[in-house]
């Protein structure tokens, strides 16, 4: 049995919620290693890349959060086989990287610089990427994002949608999704009706 | 059959070389859509979210560089089947990328500000992730970065180091990489000397 240590946020969401999800999901045991944001200076010395999330897998610990996500993915159950619907599940998880980036870069303002920068990153990436998320998943079918069925691919999305409309990132408006692309706001209510992801969240 | 187009800049390098590299190696059919840098404007209205390289897989136009680089790297048998190796091939792909956005942001600088970012470039990130590359390398058994033979972790690596020592980055010295990490110069010699690779730039 492989001993996993996932190390990140204390909080439900980033780019640490969709291993954590997965796991849930697919009954893989882990610890769920959780650190206050003001920590994060401390802990990051600990890491390969200053960067969390990480996955202690045994001795070895690994960085860069999709392929966290891929591999516990597997353990899961929840990442396609075929390798073109996997391709797809990637492309997906990937693209969602760009929008966080540059969604970090606007962290640390304040005042009116934060107002701009949160303003100019909805009207420009959010849009292009919820754009571009819809017409994907309309590709695909339009109830997953790949495979015919849940993969880390919607967990990645729900996780995103989750973010963009929790009203903590300030000036990012909470309905943009609902208003910028209402099927993705569907495609989030059917994934958090998953009941391993109801019982998660109703038991933190 | 499947019909694959790959779309990048005219150069080898960057992140469309990896998967051109494996597709070669592989002996996977596919069109090599090559454009000049000052056709980019262009092109890019043409993909999903402004960037390069897409593949074209039959009818479904699919972009970001790793989801690409997987999948031609199944295709090619080049990427671990098991998770565990594919975690370590996936950790060092998608490292890279980051290291690749630093440089990236250098773009479009001229004369001294060109300068002073690219010398940062080099005392940071560069320092910083060749130092994790090497250590990854050594983790691995020292002769690839995963699953103890060639996989898309070593082709990407050698395009990076191919890249940082080319010389048509300027202000970037020629020897950084054997000064900074002698172990990725020994790889990427090693990696070069694959008949494949040597074949395919002996033809170019």
């Amino acid at each position: 049995m492989t001993d996993l240590v996932l190390t990140y946020f204390d909080f439900d969401g980033g780019r640490g919620e969709p291993a954590r999800l997965a796991m849930h999901i697919g009954n893989i045991e882990f610890t769920d290693k959780r650190f206050p944001m003001a920590e994060f200076e401390e802990v990051r010395k600990g890491t390969p890349l200053g960067q969390v999330p990480t996955l202690l897998v045994d001795e070895r610990q690994v960085t860069q959060g999709n392929a966290i996500n891929r591999y516990v993915g597997k353990l899961a159950g929840l990442y396609p086989e075929d390798a073109y619907q996997a391709l797809l599940c990637d492309e997906v998880m990937e693209g969602i990287d760009d929008l966080l980036n540059s969604l970090v870069r606007t962290f640390g303002l304040e005042g009116e610089a934060l107002k701009e920068a949160r303003e100019a990153f909805v009207a420009g990436p959010v849009v292009r990427y919820l754009a571009w998320l819809e017409k994907n998943l309309a590709q695909s079918g339009g109830e997953f994002f790949a495979d015919g069925r849940l993969t880390l691919a919607d967990l990645k999305v729900f996780v995103l949608v989750s973010s963009l409309g929790g009203g903590q990132l300030e000036h990012i408006p909470v309905d943009v999704v609902d208003t910028i692309a209402p099927a993705l706001s569907e495609h989030h209510q059917r994934i958090g009706q998953t009941a391993a992801i109801t019982d998660y969240y109703a038991g933190r």
